[in-house]
């Protein structure tokens, strides 16, 4: 199953697709509907009744979840991009900090102003499922409702202002995630995907997250030995090796580049990068 | 204008201070109240009805603003505390995210699982009142809606396992808020306070905001550049010196030690830390 946030006419909506069209349902965003506990069977009233299907082709995309309560994300974690970073392997998960209104749709231009060095950070993002606290590893794999594609855009230079990240990976709509949320159910225990990350036509990033130094599963429960995770909130995983601050001389997006991110059985972003003054 | 958040017996209300009685408020809390736009009819309102007084000596509070969109902590941000950490002095503030539900109420037990260095750092918050993008200082000035006290307690070991601060700021129901969010409008412009902390009965902490190297305006026109402001959000704009690791040995909470922090204009948070496993 796949879902998705779509922008209608007058509002935002969660939506199931179908083939090749998107079959809105009764909750705002995919977060909403995750926190009802009889969320599937409104998709599945949904997929019967096939009401105001939208095609996906025309479907303007929110972000994926675009309210969840919580978007945690891992940095270094993947080992050739703790490399060009120049860090050092670590022993415990780096964690940071979004809020909702970082995200911005799966095709949404990134209007960013005041940086001069708009960064990518392709990425698998993980969608919550189940409210967890304190639990074990297995627990947080059976907590992980789906999997959806993340572009952590950094602006280095505020990153690096001071030793705290927050500032320059917290720019208002300029982290698309999308187009969607595909269902756990639809892969195996612990998949493993290919991030792919380019800048214009030019692949500039490809990870495995079989490489990840911290798995999906063992983030969320780390993550929840001191906080709460509920349904609905997302965890990034952390970018492989190719960002831009990485390379030598170190290259950012400019102004009308194409930023496009792809793990083949979830989706690709493709967004355009606005710098204004 | 004394605001703040109570726990009631089937829910939790915003509302205001009349005498030694507090007077609960159509909103859930402080922010849901500040986010609309009649909400000093409905104060008006509420004084006039006296309807369903609490006590205020027996009033349960809640954090004073329970559910904030956002609260941004600025660290680093008195020169004392800044030499005691051994870093240098800053010229952008060093900014960093906490959850709605990383905070607690004014007298609340603090529980904390899992880490040995629990510190304490006394600070004045400011709420947001409007809702700021790009703002000027002067702006963002005219933006808050009002100050209370905040204990910015920190897990130092968890603080200090990689280079974000995040998972150390973040255990749950750790930050106690309040128990006032007193209005801006008694005071003059850009007032100062001094913030004070206690271990038990022995002062720790003492400083006062004139002396913050960024301002509360300041810091809210800086997070403006990036990111939206809205009305209920928090602001900690910092801690002087004195906390437990810039000590010589360093000193931590024990189990049942009393934290309080007091600005006197704004109330006195009151704490009790246990420590489990």
């Amino acid at each position: 199953m796949k879902l998705a946030t779509i922008r209608l006419a007058k509002r935002e909506s969660a939506a199931v697709a179908v083939d090749d069209v998107l079959i809105p349902l009764p909750a705002t965003d995919v977060a909403a509907l995750l926190s009802c506990a009889d969320w599937q069977d409104a998709v599945e009233a949904a997929v019967r009744d096939m009401a105001e299907p939208v095609l996906a082709a025309e479907a303007d995309f929110a972000p994926a979840v675009a309210a969840p309560g919580k978007v945690i994300c891992c940095g270094l974690n993947y080992g050739d991009h703790i490399a060009e970073m120049g860090r050092k392997f670590p022993e415990h998960p780096s964690l940071f900090a979004k809020y909702a209104d970082t995200l911005t749709g799966a095709y949404d231009d990134l209007v960013v102003s005041g940086s001069g060095k708009v960064d990518w950070e392709a990425e698998l993002a993980v969608v919550v499922g189940k409210r967890i606290y304190k639990a074990s590893e297995d627990e947080a794999g059976l907590a992980i409702a789906g999997y959806t594609v993340a572009n952590d855009v950094s602006m280095r230079d505020w990153q690096h202002r001071t030793s705290q990240w927050f500032q320059g990976k917290n720019f208002v709509r300029t982290t698309p995630l999308g187009p969607y949320v595909v269902m756990a159910d639809e892969f195996g225990d612990s998949p493993d995907f290919t991030v792919r990350g380019w800048l214009n036509d030019e692949l500039v990033q490809e990870g495995n997250t079989e490489t990840l130094v911290f798995g999906p599963a063992r983030i969320l429960a780390y993550i929840s030995s001191f906080t709460v995770l509920s349904p609905g909130d997302v965890v990034l995983t952390g970018t492989p090796g190719g960002v831009g601050a990485g390379m030598n001389p170190p290259r950012f997006a400019e102004n009308g580049s194409i930023l496009a991110t792809e793990i083949k059985e979830l989706g690709t972003l493709r967004n355009r990068v606005l710098l204004t003054a």
